[in-house]
């Protein structure tokens, strides 16, 4: 069926099930239940650690068919999914169901593992473009993927529709009781929020450490009446492979002037305030916003809340100034951040689920004044695409994209609306991550877009000087610069079920033709 | 029927249920299940904070047979429990399960609200004596209360035994959307790791606090993703009552020497390296053995690992003094370790259940070299019971002490033989807290008397000079000084169900006769 953002859908996708369609960014709160779970008492005296993964998946009784788990704050210097999933497939356990909260390049030796049954399935949220979100464009994964959103991994995980059978949690600092910490040791990679979840709600956990401490291990992020094991190994990653992607400023012209244009929209809007919220990607443009944010605050004496997400250097500066009152972090995405979430007391961690789950009792997302995202594709209703390329294929998951767009108060899109050869507005894009419904602005160097529902936001900005234009307008400015787009052709085949950070189903990925 | 330590306890019991009967400490592991929860989700844009306790209780719905949960780390100071059930009494709800993780003196208020059937059945792990305790054993209370100790207390909480309606959280520090803190603030009481499964667990909670910190409040111990609604109130307590009961170390010489030779007894049994662990309660005694092993590590150069439990100012000298790694502090018995708590990250919370559930992957309790405890009465199989005097009145719950006494590898009890006139080894003691197959040595001030099951122990303090006597021994020599004492004589009600750890009945308080 063709559900509200007039996406095809059906109602029962093979190897996912069941669908709930999406009815609406806020139609899915009320009473929600946390799953029931399960633990193996420890017996006084026992020791939790054990000699190898090897021994660890024997321990944990892993079979096929189950679903395993890990967290992916190591990011593209992750070694934990590669090490455990092979060490699987040596044992000859097949038809595992992958859920990990990121997957990148680093993650290409999972590649002949999706060609051979091991892995048939993967849940992710955070997305890397690279070999494995190829294969599964190119229909080698058995089921369809499922690609939520960081607040909708662990409402899954919590209300039992993700039911996890074994975790496995990269451990930079953990002692042999299984106390553990992100944020000390060679491997050092900030906060392990995403795995949270998974530690409360997995039937077995283990911890994979590099980092062997004396007991008690301090500070605690997981503790040891949550794991299982504890298992030593040379190294879970290289720390170098943290920072992926960019997190630096822009320097592009281009994009400066976009991010002052942004910075002067937030401030029209009224948002630049005493007690003022923020959330950036790692993004140079969404970083150039921050930093304008950062030059009024000073200017005016502002002193604001909180900065929330995945926390750069700019956000720790930002604290360190007293421009924040704290930090509230799931990921760190650089250095500095690691460092800060050691030594800061102010630089806190929160569970994903805290963060953008929105079947609890108060995310903080809803917290957050203005959120600043990227998109690859924007359409004339504001739903944006950060899944799929325009060629259809998977690029990345949607992060907190969703979760924060609906809890802000303003959420702004700021891109260039010329990338490469493309125009980044659309009449309708190639897959919805995000609903129009909760996208206020758009900026781009060809003009600011606003979101018709957002009347106030409109007249705030009248005789601001901001270019301010119809998002058809700038569609057709940008069509008129790159030509009609040629659209993807798709064949039937569903290699990925886009779920809305309530669990209902917004999208879904089809295989490429060709 | 009796059960395995010859008390004398029904299959059932009329206002508790069906009896699991106890079968001993370490009989009750094996896999266990942690129920499912109920949550709301939170409306993005909609105020958690309420004008008072009294809408508080109308929007959370309390009605007549509800559970509320309390905790205690204001201990005498704290006013939200009368505060909160004098506002359920007004608006004429009744037949209230009072799910107080503590009560104290400062509850007397209480007492006229169980006569009027507001308050019908207690569970509680904390009991000083005072005026609740001596109308329970009156027996005022419609149901029998549920005495539990602190590792049992969540463990009845996850595992869905006792089920929360309403958590009402004092909290001495939170912001408006409900994360909150007990270490800052003009009511700071330390660490609030008593309500942390109510949080988790109730289906609603609500923050009661004095101190609304502007968002978001920092550190965060329970954070709004579990917290209902935020009611600010005057006072939540007098920090003065905090430090309710002794914790100074004795000065009494005969206490002196009970320390001494406890102290030469835990080095005799070789626990005394590094590495060591320890544990004491608040107890003049305890607190002079703990200043004897300072003194043994300082002498020799020995680091431990860590000290826990209930944190008083010894703990934080020998923290700070680097003679332990960090602490693990289930509730602050002074202001000393309220300051360190708020200011020193290796002074950290532990969860109730990460204290001392069985039912978990592995509690702290389970880590302890070394455990000094107290005893109203201790019987010649070493079974002990810190409930009800030897006149058969409710005096205590078990507190952490079966909790300790099964987790650590050594558990030592130091008191007096002879208290006012009475002798503290007896043939049976009036109730069982703690079971003799978890007590190692009893250290009294006429002998050292060992468990003969810790054969081991025995041959280890050969030749030590410590006077080793056989506690029966110990036994004839106190009574022959006291007297045969006069048994308290009982009716048949049942005015006290006594929990083991586990939640299987280890022994029922009868209500003394006249």
């Amino acid at each position: 069926m063709e559900n509200i953002l007039g996406r095809e859908v059906p109602d029962f996708i093979e190897g996912y099930g069941s669908v709930k369609h999406f009815t609406g960014a806020f139609a899915n709160l009320g009473e929600r239940k946390k799953v029931a779970t399960k633990i193996q008492s420890a017996v006084p005296g026992n020791r939790k650690l054990l000699s190898s993964v090897t021994e660890a998946i024997a321990k944990t009784g892993v079979k096929d068919g189950m679903t395993l788990s890990f967290h992916h704050h190591l990011r593209n210097g992750d070694q934990i999914v590669n090490l455990v999933m092979q060490a699987v497939a040596d044992m000859g356990i097949k038809d595992i169901h992958l859920a990990a909260s990121g997957i990148f390049a680093c993650h290409e030796p999972l590649v002949p593992l999706i060609e051979k049954g091991v892995i048939t399935q993967i849940s992710v949220n955070t997305f890397n473009p690279g070999p494995v979100a190829v294969a599964i464009s190119k229909g080698k994964l058995q089921k369809p993927a499922i690609l939520r959103s960081h607040g909708g991994r662990p409402r899954a995980i919590e209300s039992g529709e993700m039911h996890i059978d074994v975790a496995f949690i990269a451990a930079p600092s953990c002692d042999e009781s299984g106390n553990l910490n992100g944020t000390r040791g060679k491997s050092a990679c900030g906060y392990l929020s995403y795995a949270y979840s998974d530690a409360i709600y997995a039937d077995k956990v283990v911890a994979v450490t590099d980092n062997l401490e004396p007991y008690p291990n301090c500070p605690i992020e997981i503790g040891q009446d949550l794991v299982d094991y504890v298992v030593a190994v040379d190294s879970i990653g290289d720390p170098k492979g943290i920072v992926s992607g960019t997190t630096q400023i822009t320097t592009d012209p281009i994009n400066l002037r976009i991010a002052k244009q942004a910075a002067k929209l937030i401030d029209k809007a009224g948002y630049v305030k005493e007690g003022m919220s923020l959330q950036t990607g790692a993004g140079g443009t969404s970083l150039a916003v921050a930093a304008e944010m950062r030059d009024y605050m000073l200017q005016r004496g502002i002193k604001g809340s909180f900065g929330s997400g995945g926390i750069h250097a700019y956000f720790v500066d930002m604290l360190k100034a007293g421009l924040f009152r704290a930090l509230f972090d799931v990921q760190c995405f650089d250095l500095a951040a690691i460092a800060s979430a050691a030594e800061n007391p102010r630089h806190m961690a929160m569970s994903a689920s805290m963060y953008g789950n929105p079947h609890n009792r108060g995310c903080v997302v809803n917290n957050l004044d203005v959120m600043l995202l990227g998109a690859t594709e924007i359409d004339t209703a504001f739903n944006v695409n950060v899944i799929t390329g325009s060629d259809g294929i998977i690029l990345g998951a949607s992060g907190g994209h969703n979760d924060c767009a609906a809890g802000a108060k303003l959420t702004v899109i700021v891109t260039n609306l010329l990338k490469g050869r493309l125009c980044v507005v659309k009449d309708s894009v190639t897959t919805v991550t995000t609903p129009g419904e909760t996208v206020d602005a758009l900026v781009t160097e060809w003009g600011v877009a606003v979101n018709p529902r957002r009347a106030d936001l409109l007249r705030a900005l009248e005789g601001s000087g901001l270019p301010v234009i119809d998002i058809c307008e700038l569609r057709k400015k940008g069509e008129k610069l790159t030509g009609t787009p040629k659209e993807p052709a798709f064949t039937d085949r569903i290699v990925g079920v886009v779920e809305y950070r309530d669990g209902t189903v917004i999208d879904v990925v089809r295989q490429p033709a060709g």
